[in-house]
Protein backbone atom coordinates (compact mmCIF):
# COMPACT_ATOMS: atom_id res chain seq x y z
CA UNK A 1 0.00 0.00 0.00
CA UNK A 2 1.27 3.19 -1.11
CA UNK A 3 -0.33 6.13 1.38
CA UNK A 4 0.09 8.73 -1.04
CA UNK A 5 -2.04 6.91 -3.74
CA UNK A 6 -4.53 6.26 -0.92
CA UNK A 7 -8.14 8.71 -1.20
CA UNK A 8 -9.88 9.44 2.29
CA UNK A 9 -13.31 10.88 2.21
CA UNK A 10 -14.93 12.95 5.38
CA UNK A 11 -18.86 12.45 5.25
CA UNK A 12 -19.80 14.82 7.55
CA UNK A 13 -16.01 15.76 7.93
CA UNK A 14 -16.71 18.77 9.77
CA UNK A 15 -16.75 18.27 13.83
CA UNK A 16 -14.06 17.72 15.94
CA UNK A 17 -13.81 14.84 15.42
CA UNK A 18 -13.98 14.43 11.67
CA UNK A 19 -11.39 17.42 11.59
CA UNK A 20 -9.09 15.43 13.59
CA UNK A 21 -9.06 12.37 11.64
CA UNK A 22 -8.91 14.31 8.30
CA UNK A 23 -6.16 16.25 9.67
CA UNK A 24 -4.11 12.76 10.74
CA UNK A 25 -4.85 11.38 7.73
CA UNK A 26 -3.32 14.30 5.93
CA UNK A 27 -0.31 14.05 8.18
CA UNK A 28 -0.37 10.69 7.38
CA UNK A 29 0.26 11.80 3.77
CA UNK A 30 -3.76 10.40 1.74
CA UNK A 31 -5.37 12.46 -0.50
CA UNK A 32 -8.20 13.63 1.79
CA UNK A 33 -11.79 15.17 0.92
CA UNK A 34 -13.95 16.64 3.72
CA UNK A 35 -17.65 17.02 2.97
CA UNK A 36 -20.16 18.51 3.95
CA UNK A 37 -23.98 19.12 3.38
CA UNK A 38 -23.19 22.37 2.88
CA UNK A 39 -20.07 22.81 1.04
CA UNK A 40 -19.03 26.18 2.36
CA UNK A 41 -18.84 24.16 5.93
CA UNK A 42 -16.22 21.95 4.37
CA UNK A 43 -14.19 24.94 2.70
CA UNK A 44 -13.74 26.72 6.39
CA UNK A 45 -13.08 23.36 8.18
CA UNK A 46 -10.16 22.01 5.23
CA UNK A 47 -9.07 26.41 5.01
CA UNK A 48 -8.59 25.69 9.23
CA UNK A 49 -7.24 22.82 9.08
CA UNK A 50 -4.50 23.47 5.68
CA UNK A 51 -3.25 26.36 7.91
CA UNK A 52 -2.44 23.84 10.22
CA UNK A 53 -0.53 21.20 8.05
CA UNK A 54 1.25 24.37 6.73
CA UNK A 55 -0.23 23.61 3.22
CA UNK A 56 -3.37 23.06 0.92
CA UNK A 57 -3.28 19.81 1.29
CA UNK A 58 -6.51 18.65 2.39
CA UNK A 59 -9.91 19.22 -0.04
CA UNK A 60 -13.07 19.64 0.14
CA UNK A 61 -16.67 19.35 -1.25
CA UNK A 62 -20.15 18.09 -1.15
CA UNK A 63 -20.47 14.57 0.84
CA UNK A 64 -21.57 13.20 -2.76
CA UNK A 65 -18.02 14.05 -4.08
CA UNK A 66 -16.06 13.16 -0.91
CA UNK A 67 -17.70 9.62 -1.15
CA UNK A 68 -17.28 9.34 -4.97
CA UNK A 69 -13.65 10.40 -4.84
CA UNK A 70 -12.88 8.05 -2.05
CA UNK A 71 -11.41 4.60 -1.39
CA UNK A 72 -11.66 5.20 2.45
CA UNK A 73 -15.04 6.72 3.25
CA UNK A 74 -14.88 7.89 6.82
CA UNK A 75 -18.78 8.78 8.48
CA UNK A 76 -18.23 11.69 11.07
CA UNK A 77 -21.64 12.47 10.99
CA UNK A 78 -23.28 12.80 14.64
CA UNK A 79 -25.55 9.26 14.84
CA UNK A 80 -28.57 10.75 14.83
CA UNK A 81 -27.94 11.63 11.36
CA UNK A 82 -26.58 9.09 10.27
CA UNK A 83 -28.64 6.71 8.95
CA UNK A 84 -30.52 9.61 6.29
CA UNK A 85 -26.83 10.57 5.42
CA UNK A 86 -26.00 7.03 4.39
CA UNK A 87 -29.22 6.22 2.57
CA UNK A 88 -28.59 9.74 0.63
CA UNK A 89 -25.91 8.62 -0.77
CA UNK A 90 -26.46 5.29 -1.63
CA UNK A 91 -25.64 6.09 -5.33
CA UNK A 92 -22.40 7.21 -5.24
CA UNK A 93 -20.14 5.04 -4.31
CA UNK A 94 -17.14 3.61 -5.98
CA UNK A 95 -16.92 -0.44 -6.20
CA UNK A 96 -13.76 -0.79 -4.35
CA UNK A 97 -15.00 1.75 -1.61
CA UNK A 98 -14.59 0.88 2.25
CA UNK A 99 -16.81 2.81 5.01
CA UNK A 100 -15.31 3.23 8.21
CA UNK A 101 -17.64 4.06 10.83
CA UNK A 102 -16.99 6.41 13.83
CA UNK A 103 -20.43 6.85 15.45
CA UNK A 104 -21.27 6.37 18.95
CA UNK A 105 -24.99 6.94 19.58
CA UNK A 106 -24.62 8.40 22.89
CA UNK A 107 -27.34 10.49 24.98
CA UNK A 108 -26.49 13.31 27.88
CA UNK A 109 -29.94 13.13 29.88
CA UNK A 110 -30.10 14.73 33.22
CA UNK A 111 -26.23 14.99 33.01
CA UNK A 112 -25.42 11.29 32.72
CA UNK A 113 -23.86 9.48 29.57
CA UNK A 114 -25.50 6.95 28.19
CA UNK A 115 -25.24 4.50 25.08
CA UNK A 116 -28.28 4.10 23.10
CA UNK A 117 -28.49 0.70 21.93
CA UNK A 118 -29.74 0.33 18.60
CA UNK A 119 -31.65 -2.59 17.42
CA UNK A 120 -28.95 -4.18 15.90
CA UNK A 121 -26.75 -4.06 18.65
CA UNK A 122 -24.42 -1.02 17.67
CA UNK A 123 -24.49 1.91 15.57
CA UNK A 124 -21.85 -0.08 13.30
CA UNK A 125 -24.30 -3.18 13.05
CA UNK A 126 -27.28 -0.86 12.11
CA UNK A 127 -25.63 1.40 9.28
CA UNK A 128 -23.87 -1.51 7.71
CA UNK A 129 -27.68 -3.03 7.10
CA UNK A 130 -27.87 1.00 4.99
CA UNK A 131 -25.02 0.08 2.68
CA UNK A 132 -25.17 -0.80 -0.68
CA UNK A 133 -24.23 -4.65 -0.15
CA UNK A 134 -20.79 -4.58 -2.25
CA UNK A 135 -19.20 -1.74 0.52
CA UNK A 136 -18.08 -3.01 2.77
CA UNK A 137 -18.30 -1.18 6.61
CA UNK A 138 -15.29 -1.01 9.51
CA UNK A 139 -15.34 0.10 12.55
CA UNK A 140 -12.59 1.98 13.59
CA UNK A 141 -11.76 5.51 15.68
CA UNK A 142 -14.66 5.14 17.73
CA UNK A 143 -12.57 6.04 21.15
CA UNK A 144 -9.89 8.30 19.74
CA UNK A 145 -10.03 11.71 21.41
CA UNK A 146 -10.90 14.70 19.25
CA UNK A 147 -8.92 17.01 21.43
CA UNK A 148 -5.79 15.03 20.88
CA UNK A 149 -6.32 14.37 17.26
CA UNK A 150 -6.47 18.22 16.50
CA UNK A 151 -3.35 19.09 17.73
CA UNK A 152 -0.68 18.20 15.15
CA UNK A 153 1.85 18.36 17.75
CA UNK A 154 0.17 16.02 20.06
CA UNK A 155 1.31 12.59 20.15
CA UNK A 156 -1.84 10.43 20.26
CA UNK A 157 0.05 7.60 21.33
CA UNK A 158 -3.01 4.98 21.77
CA UNK A 159 -4.74 2.06 19.84
CA UNK A 160 -7.78 2.29 17.93
CA UNK A 161 -9.53 -1.05 17.89
CA UNK A 162 -10.50 -1.89 14.43
CA UNK A 163 -13.59 -4.36 14.02
CA UNK A 164 -15.68 -6.01 10.72
CA UNK A 165 -17.13 -9.00 9.09
CA UNK A 166 -15.37 -8.34 6.00
CA UNK A 167 -11.99 -9.16 6.94
CA UNK A 168 -10.09 -8.47 3.52
CA UNK A 169 -11.67 -4.93 4.05
CA UNK A 170 -10.60 -4.97 7.94
CA UNK A 171 -7.00 -5.86 7.01
CA UNK A 172 -6.77 -2.93 4.10
CA UNK A 173 -8.05 -0.22 6.89
CA UNK A 174 -5.28 -1.95 9.54
CA UNK A 175 -2.28 -1.40 7.08
CA UNK A 176 -3.28 2.16 6.37
CA UNK A 177 -3.89 3.19 10.07
CA UNK A 178 -0.27 2.12 10.64
CA UNK A 179 0.66 5.08 8.57
CA UNK A 180 -1.12 7.21 11.47
CA UNK A 181 1.99 8.63 13.49
CA UNK A 182 1.50 6.94 16.99
CA UNK A 183 -1.93 5.30 16.21
CA UNK A 184 -1.36 1.52 16.64
CA UNK A 185 -4.14 -0.25 15.06
CA UNK A 186 -5.65 -3.60 16.88
CA UNK A 187 -7.94 -6.22 15.61
CA UNK A 188 -10.93 -6.47 17.21
CA UNK A 189 -12.29 -9.15 15.20
CA UNK A 190 -16.18 -9.13 14.03
CA UNK A 191 -18.47 -6.45 13.79
CA UNK A 192 -19.95 -7.70 16.81
CA UNK A 193 -17.04 -6.03 18.34
CA UNK A 194 -18.89 -2.69 18.00
CA UNK A 195 -20.96 -3.64 21.11
CA UNK A 196 -17.98 -3.18 23.46
CA UNK A 197 -16.11 -0.46 21.61
CA UNK A 198 -19.07 2.07 21.43
CA UNK A 199 -19.18 1.54 24.64
CA UNK A 200 -15.67 1.95 25.48
CA UNK A 201 -16.50 5.43 24.20
CA UNK A 202 -18.95 5.93 26.84
CA UNK A 203 -16.71 4.91 29.53
CA UNK A 204 -13.26 7.23 28.23
CA UNK A 205 -16.20 10.46 28.29
CA UNK A 206 -17.03 9.46 32.23
CA UNK A 207 -13.49 8.91 32.99
CA UNK A 208 -12.77 12.40 30.90
CA UNK A 209 -15.10 14.17 33.08
CA UNK A 210 -14.09 12.48 36.41
CA UNK A 211 -10.31 13.24 35.76
CA UNK A 212 -11.44 16.30 34.47
CA UNK A 213 -9.26 15.66 31.51
CA UNK A 214 -9.92 15.34 28.09
CA UNK A 215 -7.49 12.79 26.40
CA UNK A 216 -8.59 9.52 28.13
CA UNK A 217 -7.78 6.65 25.77
CA UNK A 218 -7.09 3.22 25.39
CA UNK A 219 -3.74 1.34 25.28
CA UNK A 220 -3.54 -2.74 24.97
CA UNK A 221 -0.91 -4.45 26.64
CA UNK A 222 0.52 -7.56 26.45
CA UNK A 223 0.90 -7.45 22.59
CA UNK A 224 3.80 -8.46 20.99
CA UNK A 225 4.04 -5.35 18.72
CA UNK B 1 -6.44 1.82 55.51
CA UNK B 2 -4.31 -0.64 56.94
CA UNK B 3 -3.64 -3.59 54.16
CA UNK B 4 -2.60 -5.90 56.89
CA UNK B 5 -6.16 -5.60 58.44
CA UNK B 6 -8.07 -6.21 55.62
CA UNK B 7 -9.89 -9.18 55.60
CA UNK B 8 -10.37 -10.70 51.62
CA UNK B 9 -13.04 -13.68 51.35
CA UNK B 10 -13.48 -15.03 47.43
CA UNK B 11 -16.90 -16.77 47.27
CA UNK B 12 -15.63 -20.11 44.74
CA UNK B 13 -12.44 -18.90 44.94
CA UNK B 14 -10.85 -22.12 43.23
CA UNK B 15 -10.93 -21.31 39.47
CA UNK B 16 -8.02 -19.69 37.68
CA UNK B 17 -9.34 -15.77 38.61
CA UNK B 18 -9.91 -16.63 42.04
CA UNK B 19 -6.48 -18.11 42.73
CA UNK B 20 -5.01 -15.39 41.00
CA UNK B 21 -6.88 -12.60 42.95
CA UNK B 22 -6.17 -14.29 46.33
CA UNK B 23 -2.62 -14.30 45.70
CA UNK B 24 -2.66 -10.86 44.29
CA UNK B 25 -4.33 -9.49 47.90
CA UNK B 26 -2.37 -11.68 50.32
CA UNK B 27 0.88 -10.58 48.83
CA UNK B 28 -0.56 -7.07 48.70
CA UNK B 29 -0.43 -7.94 52.88
CA UNK B 30 -4.31 -8.71 53.49
CA UNK B 31 -5.70 -11.57 55.18
CA UNK B 32 -7.12 -13.81 52.96
CA UNK B 33 -9.63 -16.75 52.80
CA UNK B 34 -9.94 -18.75 50.06
CA UNK B 35 -13.99 -20.23 50.01
CA UNK B 36 -15.33 -23.05 47.89
CA UNK B 37 -18.73 -25.17 48.23
CA UNK B 38 -16.39 -28.32 48.95
CA UNK B 39 -13.93 -26.92 51.56
CA UNK B 40 -11.54 -29.79 50.29
CA UNK B 41 -11.24 -28.00 47.02
CA UNK B 42 -10.67 -24.63 48.90
CA UNK B 43 -7.81 -26.32 51.19
CA UNK B 44 -5.79 -27.62 47.82
CA UNK B 45 -6.06 -24.01 46.04
CA UNK B 46 -4.53 -22.30 49.14
CA UNK B 47 -2.40 -25.05 49.57
CA UNK B 48 -1.01 -24.28 46.22
CA UNK B 49 -0.98 -20.76 46.89
CA UNK B 50 0.48 -20.52 50.01
CA UNK B 51 3.59 -22.77 48.57
CA UNK B 52 4.34 -19.94 45.69
CA UNK B 53 4.31 -17.72 48.57
CA UNK B 54 6.27 -19.49 50.78
CA UNK B 55 4.37 -19.16 53.40
CA UNK B 56 0.77 -20.00 55.13
CA UNK B 57 -0.75 -17.15 54.60
CA UNK B 58 -4.03 -18.11 52.74
CA UNK B 59 -6.80 -19.85 54.50
CA UNK B 60 -9.68 -21.89 53.25
CA UNK B 61 -13.21 -22.49 54.23
CA UNK B 62 -16.77 -22.89 53.11
CA UNK B 63 -18.16 -20.24 51.42
CA UNK B 64 -20.04 -19.45 54.34
CA UNK B 65 -17.33 -18.76 56.54
CA UNK B 66 -15.52 -16.94 53.44
CA UNK B 67 -18.03 -14.20 53.62
CA UNK B 68 -18.79 -14.37 57.23
CA UNK B 69 -15.42 -13.30 57.56
CA UNK B 70 -14.84 -10.71 55.06
CA UNK B 71 -14.76 -6.89 54.81
CA UNK B 72 -14.13 -7.72 50.88
CA UNK B 73 -16.35 -10.91 49.82
CA UNK B 74 -14.80 -11.35 46.09
CA UNK B 75 -17.47 -13.48 44.00
CA UNK B 76 -15.46 -15.73 41.70
CA UNK B 77 -17.56 -18.14 40.78
CA UNK B 78 -18.30 -18.82 36.83
CA UNK B 79 -21.70 -16.81 36.30
CA UNK B 80 -23.80 -19.70 35.47
CA UNK B 81 -23.63 -20.08 39.19
CA UNK B 82 -23.64 -16.72 40.13
CA UNK B 83 -27.32 -16.09 41.64
CA UNK B 84 -27.66 -19.46 42.91
CA UNK B 85 -24.76 -19.01 45.34
CA UNK B 86 -25.39 -15.74 46.29
CA UNK B 87 -28.94 -16.25 47.29
CA UNK B 88 -27.83 -19.38 49.21
CA UNK B 89 -25.12 -17.04 51.06
CA UNK B 90 -27.94 -14.16 52.03
CA UNK B 91 -27.59 -14.44 55.93
CA UNK B 92 -24.22 -14.66 55.91
CA UNK B 93 -22.77 -11.08 55.76
CA UNK B 94 -21.02 -8.72 57.97
CA UNK B 95 -22.48 -5.56 58.28
CA UNK B 96 -19.63 -3.94 56.94
CA UNK B 97 -18.92 -5.77 54.43
CA UNK B 98 -18.58 -5.10 50.45
CA UNK B 99 -19.35 -7.39 47.32
CA UNK B 100 -16.48 -7.03 44.72
CA UNK B 101 -17.83 -8.58 41.48
CA UNK B 102 -15.52 -10.44 39.37
CA UNK B 103 -18.16 -12.25 36.27
CA UNK B 104 -19.11 -12.23 33.34
CA UNK B 105 -22.02 -13.73 30.95
CA UNK B 106 -19.42 -15.32 27.97
CA UNK B 107 -20.62 -18.05 25.86
CA UNK B 108 -18.16 -20.00 23.77
CA UNK B 109 -20.73 -21.59 21.16
CA UNK B 110 -19.28 -22.31 18.00
CA UNK B 111 -15.88 -21.15 19.07
CA UNK B 112 -17.16 -17.54 19.18
CA UNK B 113 -17.08 -15.24 22.00
CA UNK B 114 -20.48 -13.83 23.18
CA UNK B 115 -21.70 -11.93 25.66
CA UNK B 116 -25.00 -13.18 27.30
CA UNK B 117 -26.13 -10.05 28.32
CA UNK B 118 -28.59 -10.32 31.48
CA UNK B 119 -32.12 -8.78 31.94
CA UNK B 120 -30.73 -5.96 34.22
CA UNK B 121 -27.80 -4.82 31.64
CA UNK B 122 -24.82 -6.76 32.89
CA UNK B 123 -23.97 -9.30 35.43
CA UNK B 124 -23.05 -6.63 38.48
CA UNK B 125 -26.46 -5.19 38.10
CA UNK B 126 -28.45 -8.44 37.90
CA UNK B 127 -26.34 -9.68 40.99
CA UNK B 128 -27.11 -6.47 43.06
CA UNK B 129 -30.80 -7.51 42.93
CA UNK B 130 -29.91 -10.32 44.47
CA UNK B 131 -27.69 -9.48 47.83
CA UNK B 132 -28.73 -8.27 50.81
CA UNK B 133 -30.29 -4.07 50.61
CA UNK B 134 -27.52 -3.25 53.03
CA UNK B 135 -24.92 -5.35 51.04
CA UNK B 136 -22.96 -2.68 47.85
CA UNK B 137 -21.42 -3.95 45.29
CA UNK B 138 -18.51 -3.08 43.55
CA UNK B 139 -17.63 -4.26 39.51
CA UNK B 140 -14.17 -4.64 39.57
CA UNK B 141 -11.00 -7.24 37.83
CA UNK B 142 -13.61 -7.94 34.86
CA UNK B 143 -10.31 -7.31 32.93
CA UNK B 144 -7.42 -8.58 34.27
CA UNK B 145 -5.44 -11.76 32.56
CA UNK B 146 -6.21 -14.82 35.42
CA UNK B 147 -2.38 -16.15 34.02
CA UNK B 148 -0.57 -13.09 34.88
CA UNK B 149 -2.50 -12.91 38.40
CA UNK B 150 -1.13 -16.03 39.32
CA UNK B 151 2.37 -16.07 38.32
CA UNK B 152 3.80 -14.06 41.20
CA UNK B 153 7.28 -12.76 39.46
CA UNK B 154 4.73 -11.40 36.92
CA UNK B 155 4.03 -7.55 36.96
CA UNK B 156 0.47 -6.76 36.61
CA UNK B 157 1.30 -3.66 34.52
CA UNK B 158 -2.09 -2.67 33.68
CA UNK B 159 -5.63 -1.35 34.86
CA UNK B 160 -8.57 -2.54 36.85
CA UNK B 161 -12.26 -0.40 36.05
CA UNK B 162 -14.13 0.11 39.38
CA UNK B 163 -17.39 1.02 39.02
CA UNK B 164 -20.22 1.05 41.52
CA UNK B 165 -23.79 2.73 42.54
CA UNK B 166 -21.92 3.00 46.24
CA UNK B 167 -19.62 5.87 45.82
CA UNK B 168 -18.45 4.93 49.83
CA UNK B 169 -17.58 1.16 48.74
CA UNK B 170 -15.84 1.60 45.91
CA UNK B 171 -14.04 4.21 46.80
CA UNK B 172 -12.89 1.79 49.91
CA UNK B 173 -12.29 -0.95 47.06
CA UNK B 174 -10.31 1.62 45.09
CA UNK B 175 -8.39 2.49 48.61
CA UNK B 176 -7.55 -0.72 48.88
CA UNK B 177 -6.29 -2.16 45.21
CA UNK B 178 -3.93 1.05 45.79
CA UNK B 179 -2.06 -2.21 47.45
CA UNK B 180 -1.75 -4.98 44.95
CA UNK B 181 1.60 -3.86 43.37
CA UNK B 182 1.39 -2.99 39.50
CA UNK B 183 -2.23 -2.96 39.15
CA UNK B 184 -4.15 0.93 38.90
CA UNK B 185 -7.62 1.31 39.87
CA UNK B 186 -9.45 3.38 37.93
CA UNK B 187 -12.87 4.83 38.96
CA UNK B 188 -15.31 3.93 35.81
CA UNK B 189 -18.51 5.55 37.66
CA UNK B 190 -21.45 4.06 38.10
CA UNK B 191 -22.71 0.18 38.05
CA UNK B 192 -24.16 1.05 34.62
CA UNK B 193 -20.18 0.86 33.19
CA UNK B 194 -20.75 -2.86 33.75
CA UNK B 195 -21.97 -3.13 30.59
CA UNK B 196 -18.97 -1.93 29.02
CA UNK B 197 -16.45 -3.72 31.17
CA UNK B 198 -17.97 -7.20 30.43
CA UNK B 199 -18.14 -6.77 27.25
CA UNK B 200 -14.24 -5.52 27.15
CA UNK B 201 -13.69 -9.06 29.15
CA UNK B 202 -15.48 -10.49 25.46
CA UNK B 203 -12.91 -8.43 23.32
CA UNK B 204 -9.58 -9.19 24.94
CA UNK B 205 -10.44 -12.86 25.01
CA UNK B 206 -10.94 -12.40 21.69
CA UNK B 207 -7.73 -10.17 21.22
CA UNK B 208 -6.13 -12.58 22.96
CA UNK B 209 -7.11 -15.68 20.67
CA UNK B 210 -6.14 -13.86 17.42
CA UNK B 211 -2.74 -12.88 18.93
CA UNK B 212 -1.75 -16.20 20.26
CA UNK B 213 -1.24 -14.28 23.88
CA UNK B 214 -2.76 -15.08 27.67
CA UNK B 215 -1.69 -11.81 29.26
CA UNK B 216 -4.09 -9.04 26.27
CA UNK B 217 -5.06 -6.04 29.30
CA UNK B 218 -6.00 -2.62 28.93
CA UNK B 219 -4.55 1.16 30.29
CA UNK B 220 -6.17 3.62 30.43
CA UNK B 221 -3.79 6.86 28.65
CA UNK B 222 -4.26 10.57 29.54
CA UNK B 223 -4.86 10.61 33.42
CA UNK B 224 -2.44 11.96 35.17
CA UNK B 225 -1.48 9.49 37.27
Amino acid sequence: MNINDLTVGLIGGTGEEGRGLALRWAMAGAQVVIGSRVAERAKEAADELNQLLGEAKIRYGTNEAAVAGSEFVLLTVPFAYASATLESLHGHWRADAVLIDITVPVSFEQGRVRYVEPAEGSASEHLKTLLPENIPLVAAFKTEPAHLLLDPQAELDCDTLVASDNKAAKARVIEAIKFINGLRPVDAGVLYSARCLERMTILLIGINRRNKIKDGRFRILGLSE
